[in-house]
This record gives C-alpha cells, structure tokens and sequence, in this order.
C-alpha cells in the first residue's frame, strides 16, 4: 500500500497550496490505491519521524510504497504515474516529460509564481515588497505569453495526454492566485490551468484533504 | 551529433556560474561526443533563434540530438547520462535519482544558494538585503546540515556512482560560493562538493568554456 504523507492544521492562507496536493492529485490520477498519514502541521510533526526519517528537510509531501521511501513532490508524481503504466517508456519522450516537469518547478515556480504568493501572504509587510513584486509579476507575465506559444493548440503540455507534467504546472500555477493579471497574454494557459483542474482527479484530491483530521475552531 | 546552446560574453560576476556549465559537465561525465553553439550573451543571442526554436523561454542551456530538442538543465543533464548508459533503469532507482534531482533544483536552489548568488551580485544594493540575505543563510545552514545527514559516508548522493544527481547538486551548491559559512555544520557538503569538482569531467567542463568566441578586452 502507498501511503502519502500531508498535513493539516496549517495556516488557512496556504489553504489549496500545500505541496501535497500535487502528490494526492498524481495519486488520484494514477488509480493506484493509497492512504495518507495526515501530520499536524502546528505541531511542525511533518519536522519529526516518521517523515524526518524519509525526508532528511522535513518537508511534504512524502511517500512510502513498502519499504521504498521517497520525498521531492516532483519525484513522488512522478513515480505515481510511472508506476501506473502512464509514462513515456522511451528515452525521448522521458526527457521531454522531465522538461515540462522541471520547466513547472524551476522556470515558473522560483522567483516566479511562488514568490507571487510569497509577497501576497507571509511577506505582505516586508520592505522591498513594491519593487520587487514588481518586478516579479512582469517576469511572470512574460513567461505566461511564452508558455502559451509553447502549448499552442495542445490540450497539455505533451500533447493530449494528461501527464505528471500537468500537475506539476497547474499546482505551481496556483501560487500566483492572487495575480491573475499574469495570464494577460497567456489566454491559453489560464484555459490549460482550469482543463486540469476540472479532471475529476483534481477535484477527487481536493476531496481527500477532507479526510484531514479535524481541529476544533 | 549533440550540440549544447550555451553562452558567452555574460558579466563576469557569473563566471563558473552560467547554468550551461551543468551541461557540459554531464556532456563530459556521459563520454557521448558533443559540440557547442555558443552564443553572445550581450548581444542576448539566446533569447533569438535557434536558441528559442528549442526553449520557448529563451534560457540556456538547450539540447539538439539529430532532430530531438530540449530544454531545462535537469532534464539535460539527466538526457545525457540515461542516453550514455549512466542511470539507473529500474522504477525504484530513476525515483530516487529524481528526487536528488529535484531536491538540488527545488529544495537547494530557490529561496537557497542561487537568493545568496543574487543578493551578493546583482542584488546589493536592494532595500530588505540585510533582514532577507540572513534570513536564507541561516535557512540555508540548516540544510546543510541535514544534507550532511543524508550524504552520511556516501561518496555521492546515489552511493558510489556519480550520476545526473550529483552535476545539478554540486553546480546548485555552487551559486553559494560567497557564503562558505553555509557548511559549519555540513562539513560532508563540502567535503562532496570538492570531491565532485576534482572530477576529471569538472575539469573538462570547465576547459570546454574556452571553445567560446573570444572578446576584445
């Protein structure tokens, strides 16, 4: 059995962000049968053991599949779809699942969209905060214009098959909810990024977290 | 034949830091035969054709093999070694490569080695340098620290064998190079990082920089 590693008990704000509902995403994707070992996260126990003992950073999400332990959201979705038959077998079309999938992570999400969410919510009151976040949002809106050449007619990033890819862009798309001025001249996208959370995958992992424990208001 | 994009040209402030080096640096470990198209970064040939026929976001480094394309440093490093015979075949062994794969360019990188790169270049005079820059040396620290655990007696992050893994953490670690004190407590970080630049691929890498076009001083 697969069991993913989350959390709860966090911050509203980061309510729909944290990084383990990519991996719940990829699980649903995948039809593979899985549980999660939910983790108080006031309580910082995503910091401790068990899951210090598979993520050395103590982070989430993590995944343990019998004894196989494994960390990194963009490894564990990976090996979710790829354990469930829904990968590129061949050396070209790995590469080009690898480059999507490292496009979402280091040419969206860094000095990106999560820094979007970054100056939007925990760093609201820094100094800077203008200039920067200036800055960073023109970034984005350039990136959303040559990310929408590259997609094209293309339903998703590989072609018409939804791939591990697709969920790592559209969760990382997400950080940047609260400037959606960045899809000015990225129509495509915005319209890519609703598709993939329209799957009944999606929607199914943003049931899971229900299965949360629940914390007295 | 393979031919690496890379560039030439840049501010001498990122010397050795330019993310081509990542390339060629596995080009070299992998044994495959290469050249480069080197292109003038001042003159941001990179952001033109061919360099955007293969990246849509205009980055370096990009990859052409006969008439196969790609772009992002991750999946071409990773390219070169699975194509050379160097990675691990198995579902279990790709994901762990991965996940150091991922955990150099998501978990080490942003908001880590290359927000101290940035504030110690190009950053210095930005207001928030001195309560953010400590902030993620002290942040970055901490994870030396705990990847000094998980690197334990291993020579390399996979065990014994050298792999893509290794390229992206060492050049990843590398963007620091003006925070030494990052591994007081990760003195196996350093230790590993030496041991991977005293490769003989890292040498050649770094020699291969000198294909580049020469500039008049």
């Amino acid at each position: 059995m697969i069991t993913i590693f989350g959390a709860y008990n966090y911050p509203p704000i980061v309510d729909g962000i944290v990084r383990h509902h990519r991996a719940l995403w990829a699980a649903e994707e995948s039809g593979l049968q899985y549980k999660v070992h939910w983790m108080d996260a006031a309580k910082a126990e995503h910091r401790e053991m068990p899951n210090r003992g598979i993520n050395p950073f103590g982070k989430i999400p993590s995944l343990q599949d019998g004894d196989f332990k494994l960390f990194e959201s963009g490894a564990i979705v990976n090996y979710l779809f790829e354990k469930a038959g829904k990968a590129p077998r061949d050396l070209e079309g790995r590469a080009k699942l690898a480059q999507w999938c490292y496009a979402a992570l280091n040419t969206i999400e860094p000095l990106g969209t999560f820094e979007i969410f970054l100056w939007d919510t925990f760093w609201r009151e820094r100094v800077g905060r203008d200039e920067r976040r200036t800055e960073v949002v023109n970034q984005m809106r350039a990136r959303m214009a040559e990310l929408d050449g590259a997609l094209g007619s293309k339903a998703y990033l590989l072609g018409d098959e939804f791939s591990a890819a697709d969920v790592l862009m559209a969760t990382v798309l997400t950080f940047a909810r609260s400037e959606p001025t960045i899809y000015e001249q990225g129509p495509r996208v915005r319209a890519y990024l609703e598709r993939c959370q329209a799957r009944p995958g999606f929607q199914r992992a943003v049931a899971a977290q229900s299965g949360a424990p629940k914390i007295a208001a």
